[in-house]
């Protein structure tokens, strides 16, 4: 983790606030949950933003509609997107909602549930390849062909506002509860929720902190590099985490303004997947729950200690207080079959094993 | 089902709003979630109240803590109650809250991760047969040696009252939200959480339907027989929906207040389980998925089909708005063993046994 410097308030948090108040009343202002049992495990206090019961099962609907619902008052008549699923369910969905035509591209090996979701929403579906490259390529082809824009899953500032409209509530509703937040931890694909939670936490004193599954952890090589770094992604149950690299504006804005990476293997994402669906009593897709794992990674590593524990005063200044971490569960759009994998306990895993 | 006539304003509506009040604050105020994908499947509006999302992990939190602590607040030093599982949860919990002693009767057959839940509450958990007449046995003699009152899983006016506020909740949400109630599902194991949704509704126009499981269907027989009537319980994997006789003080409220009985089989319940996973993405129990179970019944059934497409107006008075059906979700503590055998497909499983 590189410690960066929190900056002041910025011009920026008022997109975020500009989308929040467009989307308020078109999406769902979805409910902050809590689990005694988790805050026991975590050792600190964990609300848990839960967008994975938002419209279209992500918090990809948020940038998704507002993109979309501005290129259809700008007088466009369709929209293409590349995403790994979710981004490309949302633009399906907003560009029905504005009756503009969709094409979206997923990789061959996307989730059938978010190629049927986009289908359902009377989107086309083009499947090509497994990298993000080849997405974008078939992508910008499209555009060329039928003259419709692009929107980036991560690369738009309209899609990095929308995103950060749920960290922004979150924010707003821990605040309103009396348990203000201390940390704030999203998960990592392109980065474009990551960098509207930093936006969203402009001016409050929140450490943002990005997860990334292990050997997808093109932000923290990017970070450590000074750029964009890709990587060769390798396989994890996180499908919604595998970008092969961080976007170009996400990038500036979490360089100077996220407090850390934490990187997760598959054991910790399933672990964390396991929790939410037993304790909390929501299904997360393991890209929603590798929030959850970071968070666990912190607690382990002390990060969330209050000072009283005799540890480090890592989150805010030496406060007394419990300490407070927010989560937002991005989705929820998961395969039943991996739903029975992942929920049956370890031990039975183990049991059938062997 | 048998037509009853809906009463007028009824004085023990006041009982439910003055538990309402008081568990403001004291449990959690839980969210009225929506799913376009089950609206679609049901021909009209569902709205679903996330009692799985409350302390204890189901709604008999309200009615247990509501009672045990009128009981604390009376002198005593410890409750009993006999329970299929979720209601020696909550009273274990409620009596931890109010350092009372605590001891809860279930059936061997519990719930394994309700017995946990109740002990990890410090409570002494005592396993007795299968039958609610050999636990209520148990709990009486209990009661007897150690002089504190058995708090009852049903037959309570203050446990009734508790409940109901959960329905009283998702009334008022609704309306809030501008969908206010046709009708409001509730499935009935002693029939308790029926009973309190007939108080809530007292004075409006809303229908309330109870769901049993099929061989388990006490409250139905006593219906037609007009008085209480015990069943042998069938085997269900909806596990707290066995109790073999509806409650005496249930049976009264329902008698004349409940539009009528729906009657789903396993296979229904696994479906909305499913459902609730998949779209919803939350968690429920069996017996919490029943009532959309029954929904689903009903909507087959024609009671939800709105008067335009030319069907009975069964539910209001031919208005042609859509028809808006509640669903109290009372609970999510469910083994991971059975998530996962329910959570694959029906396809799936059958190619498994092909």
């Amino acid at each position: 983790m590189s410690r960066t410097d929190l900056p002041g308030p910025d011009p920026a948090l008022v997109d975020v606030t500009e989308a929040a108040r467009w989307l308020d009343g078109r999406v769902l202002r979805t409910p902050m949950l809590h689990s005694p049992a988790i805050d026991r495990l975590v050792g600190a206090r964990v609300l848990l933003k839960a967008e994975n019961l938002q419209l279209g099962g992500s918090y990809k609907m948020r940038g998704g509609l507002f993109a979309v619902s501005r290129l259809a008052a700008a007088g466009h008549a369709g929209v293409v997107a590349q995403s790994t699923g979710n981004h490309a369910v949302a633009v399906a969905l907003a560009a029905q909602r504005h009756d503009l035509a969709a094409t979206v591209v997923l990789p061959v090996d996307a989730a059938p549930t978010k190629i049927a979701r986009a289908r359902a929403a009377g989107a086309r579906v083009v499947l090509v390849g497994t990298s993000v490259d080849e997405r974008l390529a078939v992508a910008r082809r499209i555009s060329d062909e039928t003259g419709y824009p692009i929107v980036d899953a991560y690369d738009h500032p309209d899609v990095i506002a929308g995103q950060g409209s749920a960290s922004l509530e979150l924010i707003e509703q821990a605040e309103r509860a009396g348990t203000p937040l201390d940390a704030l931890v999203l998960p990592v694909g392109g980065g474009g929720g990551a960098a509207g939670a930093c936006l969203a936490a402009a001016g409050r004193p929140i450490e943002v902190y990005g997860v990334e599954p292990v050997g997808c952890d093109s932000l923290g090589r990017s970070l450590a590099a000074g750029r964009p770094t890709p990587v060769t992604s390798a396989p994890t149950i996180a499908d919604g985490l595998r970008p092969s690299c961080v976007g170009e504006l996400p990038f500036a804005i979490l360089r100077t303004r996220l407090r850390g990476v934490i990187r997760v293997d598959d054991d910790e994402i399933a672990e964390a997947f396991r929790l939410l669906l037993m304790e909390l009593k929501v299904l997360a897709e393991p890209s929603g729950a590798a929030g959850l794992a970071g968070v666990l990674r912190l607690a382990e590593d002390g990060a969330l200690r209050s000072a009283e524990d005799g540890s480090l005063p890592v989150l805010g200044a030496g406060a007394r207080r419990q300490r407070t971490a927010g989560v937002v569960l991005t989705g929820g759009n998961v395969e039943a079959e991996l739903v029975a994998r992942l929920a049956t306990p370890v031990r039975g895993r183990e049991e059938v094993a062997a």
